[in-house]
């Protein structure tokens, strides 16, 4: 025990004192530098980490020597200074140094009631905080609790005097304060935040500029932008008669503080003051090259400056407020860069719920796909499209998605699923079509039978009810809740443009549709990465005519379907060239096992029955044939291409014919085409020589010069293993890290939603694996496909096109890694485009 | 063109003439071997392999020169000679050198039938072989083609008289059998026996001993073992007046070799050259090291040896005689191992079809399993147990089967499936048990409902039928057919112990049953290397407890249910440590996930809610929830041990119970323990501590201070590319290759089927990696996950159990990797134990 060991460990802070943010923490840091600008600053004291941590160990801190900076009958404050804001700590405590004798002696200079309130202040947080009384006796509401009663309540708790000695009661504060940093719950609320599990507190002491008292005293808060938008504008409180932030939290008596019609202000009571704050403001603007938020106190006419923080913003403010500080030179392009944390701008690219609305919560799931929208309840598919004909905003409500529900899904605003994980079929679609999305909302029962979803309060919905769907917090709210627009404005582009101007890796965007590839040139996707051609079989005609081709044994029947097919496939790839205008498309040939265009329940396979005018037993027969125990490690990908070769002909074909018709009318197109689901070399040689003889043939025909490149999409472990010999076929590999991942652990991600959040609990895996890249296994056959790819064939493009492309994280990983760029869905766009300046940004550095 | 350069290249073999067997093939150099040994062969000159290319080629050998070795009217023969005889070659000529003037010479020296046969043999050879006319026209039986028809039909077809030049004879004759050598058949079917493609073709051209003409003359084989049985034995055939091995096949007038009551014998015509030919084949054995079969003829009263090959024989009779020859000190023992190709030993295990039986197959599948079984036809698990209760044979016909399926395989001598290939559950579960199995019959069409299979010809088979199912050709033949058994006699256990003193690589078995572990323990293993016990939760009783389980939310009744089947899993640990006798039991925890326990029919489910007292809705709803899109990829193994924890825990208390029970009556048991389907190293951690407690708990109430091991299943990928980390908490890894295989290539093996024959043939694969392992994707695999794994952790064990186990190219990939030993099933422990036998000695060498 070293109990009884004194010891100092405190620095008063001036212009030359040794106070750095990795030693005494960033609100010590900041009160050094408002104290270089010559700001008011009352004399303030930082305490390190290392004084913090020594007396949390149970060093006794030399209280004395440290009251000896500050004049004698001098209140003082404690707050809290870890390296990070965000890491929190334990609330500050004001007004140490009351006991009976400053109180009368207040009461003589302050009057009682100044006096009373200070001491009650104090009383309270030193009741609570730091000898752990019940709250609840000491918490009652300003005026019912007496200062008597509370030093009285003290008494009897305690069987103790409250400390009069005001180096016992500093000792105390500061003891309590350095415990509560090592508590559990703060711990793991700092780790769950991003610090390091040795990270320390500092604590800084400050001389009270009282805020109470005669003359003009009060306390407030001022900063010179709008925490919300962004925009120029002077906002906060000022309360006369109160302490610290109240004025904030107790608004009767708070005022304006610049001139207003609707009541008295600060800029009227003291214009001097005001006018020494804005031009505080605009120093701290230049000097400390952030917008920050000054915390004040007028004790007796005299302005004290105790603090100043930076200002709490919205994502699109944090925007708005870099790209201005960078316009007016304040910062460098490159520091606005690095000031917006990439995953911030989801926010702004869709409408938000209201951060002020009231929210009925029904149920709340995993949050998805960001952003929100309101809509009538659909429980089907086909439900979701007939409103959507009738104009209603839609949102589908089903069990899980499967791929016939895609044009339900195009046909709703957004999609809310009992089951599924962050990489089910509905997440995906939904991130990829930028609609907000729900999914695993599993304490909500679907009846489809009676179509109504009971929620867990026993409320239940029917079809046509509005929702509200918020995809950013998971939430599912009744009725129609106020939104916030997208806010794709002016600042959002300039910093898009500064970023570009630094990164050094390609983003590409994952689009499957026309309106996928709008928007992925809208957020400045440099070509399509993959464009899935599967989901254009599900449309209307189509699926028929695949049906009809799934259920032919003759050759010439199926070669006539597919040449129904063929035109329509063309006109999918012309409008995609048109729209990318010249920029790359990478389009991955038929992927998914024939049974997902079949249907699945007894109703549709009479339906299909019908429709080819053939026994019902021939449809299920077929069904049943087509059924496979893991479809996902089944008859698909290439090895349908190479089982079913008229299928990658007619694909191949439709792919050229389109190149050479967009590329009459427009810039010269070089499609990609991209094998899926490759294990062995030889898949790769022989889809490439029928589709090089594709090409021959209508280059012919076309008269078109055309060039064209045919890839692999790494998507299985063997794959990645093999890449030096499948290099030699490929023009380009692209990792598909969605089920490379679930190959690379055998794991399903439909299948993995029912012990996902348990392993993840658990510390089983640290997260997710398709939520984050998992750079230690799946990563390391990213590491060796791409290197045995580039020995064996130089120049060859590299690229990851899984759902992990937008993930900064990933990101990191495929530069590092070298790759030619990455692909996400073209929401995620510019989230990866400002992440990846980022990083290249670092390595400058 | 080089069509006009003469050249030579043939070498007269005599004693010290340079004939190699690769350079000349082996017919050339045995030719030579008999010569040192004094045998009366004829005169023989050896083409070597570059000489017959050069003739391929078109250069025109120098057929005077070659003649000028032999005496001028000698008629001669040309035979191939590969390197090795499996790898064929044309047919051999004979009579070369018959023209119209040695035909009148012949008919007044042997008389005109004998004139007549030699030159008619010779002119239909060049027909059909040489001037490739149409063989029907040549190939007429004997006595109905004169040679005048024969000279007339070949003028008629050519144009041309039939060559009289000796020269012009033997040169086209060279050259249209070098030229055979090139063709495509040819050469697709020597390399798919094992043969480079640039495999050469000697020849050798042999002075005529005729066989045909006065005094005594003749020909025929001898050899002096029994070709399926391997004891000895004069077999073989003589005939007067013919040549070649016609007495073989023209049987009217062929006489038996050694005395005998059904008609005359060589023995007894020619005494002294019978006794010379016993010599001969005494000399051979002991010379040549080898049971040969010799060609002979005589020719007026005079013998002559034509040729000697190695005697033809089953894989029973090639044991036999290499452990004879090894026993009489001929060869070493080495060399005996050498010999016996490590699968043939399969038809020595299991009762085989008799070759000599008339087969009426009804329709053919994958030979899954080998052995053959007559049994009665049973369309499910249930009726074959009843059949099998009665006494009677049954062979278990599904279109495929499932766990529940155990037991009625169990009850069953064969199986037969519709659906499934080399790995589907049918086939692997066969080959553990020994069963013969045939599984892809696709041709055939089972009715469950009408208990009806028809085949492909139209006939129909009710239950009850008798059928014999060949799992050694993949055969399904109707009504019994007869049988020969298995033959592990004396000759197969002594090589097997040769096998042991030379093989440096553990052997060990896959084995669930107490019948498999026998098995196991009769056939060499050397200890349990993959103990499933999943499979101890199908039969009757435990089923029940199972679903009891599986179906109640309540901790308590979870615990009630595991405490039931507490006991019985303990009887079955208690009862392999009995058998195993302390050879170590490697026991593999719960693997499959929950819903292969439920009923997947409409009918089981009813009987479920029946047996477990609650409605339909709720047996649906349960199993609707437990459902999963890729099964193989879903919550099982490992996962489904650490999110019901319950489970393993009753196994660990079942193993380590048993261990202390089964120690205190026999050898001590340290059992292993294995985890399976673990993808990252927590998985291991966390089950480990909690074995760790129950083995605590264990010795301490049963006062046993047993020890164990903890090991892991390899079976993902990123398992074996974290090994390092998980070798830290592991005794040992033991890769799964089945479930690696499916995950390396994202291929299900169950679903593989369709389309896994295409693949082969295209040569997607080069082999079905189901089957033979796949080195360079999953080797690749198991070379990383085995370094890793040793450099952590010094000492660690390492092995392969699945499927793979017992082929000798993957025991020679891990005993290359170092490993410390293979499992496999039971019935592929003498296969795995003789070549690793034969790896050890080759790297000796």
């Amino acid at each position: 025990m070293q109990e009884n060991v004194e010891f100092s460990g405190f620095t008063r802070i001036r212009r030359v004192a040794p106070i750095a943010v990795d030693t005494h923490g960033g609100r010590a840091k900041c009160l050094q530098r408002l104290i270089r600008l010559d700001f008011p600053v009352p004399e303030t004291v930082a305490l390190s980490f290392d004084a913090v941590h020594r007396i949390a160990e149970g060093q006794r801190p030399d209280a004395k020597a440290l009251l000896r900076h500050f004049s004698e009958k001098t209140l003082v404050s404690v707050r809290p200074s870890s390296q990070v804001p965000d890491w929190g700590g334990p609330g500050a405590i004001l007004n140490i140094g009351m006991n009976h004798d400053r109180h009368a002696e207040l009461i003589e200079s302050h009057g009682k009631k100044a006096a009373d309130a200070l001491y009650l202040r104090f009383v309270q947080a030193f009741a609570i905080h730091v000898a752990r009384l019940d709250p609840e006796m000491f918490e009652l509401d300003k005026g019912e609790l007496t200062l008597e009663a509370a030093l009285q309540a003290y008494e009897d708790e305690t069987d103790e005097e409250f400390p009069q000695d005001v180096g016992t009661q500093l000792t105390e504060v500061l003891r309590s304060m350095a415990r509560a940093w090592g508590g559990t719950t703060a711990r793991l609320l700092r780790q769950a935040k991003g610090a390091p599990a040795d990270a320390g507190l500092g604590l800084v002491v400050q001389e009270m500029s009282l805020g109470l008292g005669p003359a003009e005293s009060g306390s407030g808060v001022i900063q010179f932008v709008d925490g919300v938008t962004g925009q120029p504008q002077i906002t906060g409180r000022y309360a006369s008669q109160c302490q610290a932030r109240d004025a904030l939290s107790q608004p009767e008596g708070a005022m304006f503080l610049t001139r207003d019609q609707r009541g008295p202000s600060l800029q009227e009571l003291c214009p001097d003051i005001f006018d020494d704050l804005v031009r505080y403001g605009a120093v701290c603007r230049t000097k400390l090259r952030e917008e920050m938020q000054i915390e004040f106190t007028i004790e007796a006419g005299k302005l004290a400056i105790l603090d100043a923080v930076r200002v709490h913003r919205s994502a699109r403010a944090a925007v708005r407020i870099a790209v201005a500080l960078g316009q007016d030179g304040v910062i460098t392009h490159d520091d606005a860069i690095s000031r917006i944390p990439p995953r911030s701008l989801s926010e702004l690219l869709h409408p938000q719920v209201d951060p002020g609305a009231k929210r009925d919560v029904i149920v709340t799931g995993i949050a998805a796909s960001p952003g929100a929208a309101v809509g009538k309840v659909a429980f089907s598919s086909s439900c979701a499209q007939a409103m959507a004909a009738r104009g209603e905003p839609v949102i589908l409500v089903r069990r899980e998605t499967a791929p016939e529900d895609i044009r339900g899904m195009h046909s709703s605003v957004g999609v809310l699923t009992e089951r599924g994980g962050m990489t089910s079929h509905a997440a995906v679609i939904a991130r990829g079509l930028g609609l907000p999305c729900v999914v695993g909302a599993s304490m909500m029962s679907l009846n489809r039978r009676e179509k109504s979803l009971r929620v867990p309060d026993g409320r239940v919905l029917h079809e046509g009810d509005t929702i509200t769907l918020d995809g950013t917090s998971g939430q599912v709210l009744v009725g129609e809740v106020p939104m916030l627009g997208a806010s794709l404005d002016g600042p959002f582009h300039t910093l898009m443009e500064w970023a570009d101007e630094r990164r050094d890796i390609g983003v590409r965007a994952n689009a499957d549709t026309p309106v996928d590839a709008t928007v992925a040139r809208n957020f400045g996707a440099e070509g399509i990465g993959l464009c899935r051609t599967e989901h254009m079989f599900f449309e209307g005609e189509r699926l028929t005519v695949m049906r009809e081709m799934i259920f032919t044994d003759d050759p010439d029947d199926r070669a006539a379907a597919l040449a129904r097919l063929l035109p329509m496939q063309r006109k999918d790839f012309i409008e995609l060239f048109r729209i990318m205008s010249g920029q790359p498309v990478c389009i991955r040939l038929f992927d998914p096992p024939l049974h997902e265009f079949l249907p699945s329940d007894r109703e549709g396979m009479r339906e299909l029955a019908e429709a080819l005018n053939v026994p019902l037993s021939t449809v299920t027969r077929r069904i049943d044939a087509l059924s496979e125990f893991n479809p996902m490690l089944g008859m698909r990908g290439v090895r349908l291409g190479i089982t079913v070769p008229e299928i990658y002909d007619m694909q191949a074909r439709a792919i050229f014919e389109a190149t050479a018709e967009a590329s009459r009318s427009g810039d010269a197109v070089v499609p990609e085409i991209m094998v899926p689901l490759v294990s062995a070399m030889r898949e790769v040689e022989l889809v490439k020589s029928r589709v090089d003889a594709v090409a021959a043939a209508v280059r012919i025909e076309k008269r078109c010069g055309f060039d064209y490149k045919l890839g692999v999409m790494v998507e299985t472990p063997r794959a990645a293993l093999r890449a030096g010999e499948i290099a030699q076929f490929s023009d380009f590999l692209s990792f598909g890290t969605n089920d490379l991942t679930q190959m690379t652990y055998g794991l399903s991600r439909d299948d993995a939603g029912r012990f996902m959040g348990a392993y993840v609990n658990l510390g089983v895996y640290a997260e997710d694996p398709f939520h984050t890249l998992d750079i230690e296994g799946v990563g390391e056959l990213l590491m060796i496909g791409a290197e045995r790819a580039r020995t064996a064939a130089k120049g060859i493009t590299v690229s990851i096109c899984g759902e992990h492309g937008g993930n900064p994280e990933s990101i990191a990983f495929c530069r590092a890694a070298g790759f030619d760029y990455v692909s996400c869905s073209p929401f995620r766009v510019p989230v990866a485009r400002l992440a990846a300046a980022q990083l290249a940004l670092k390595q400058t550095v």
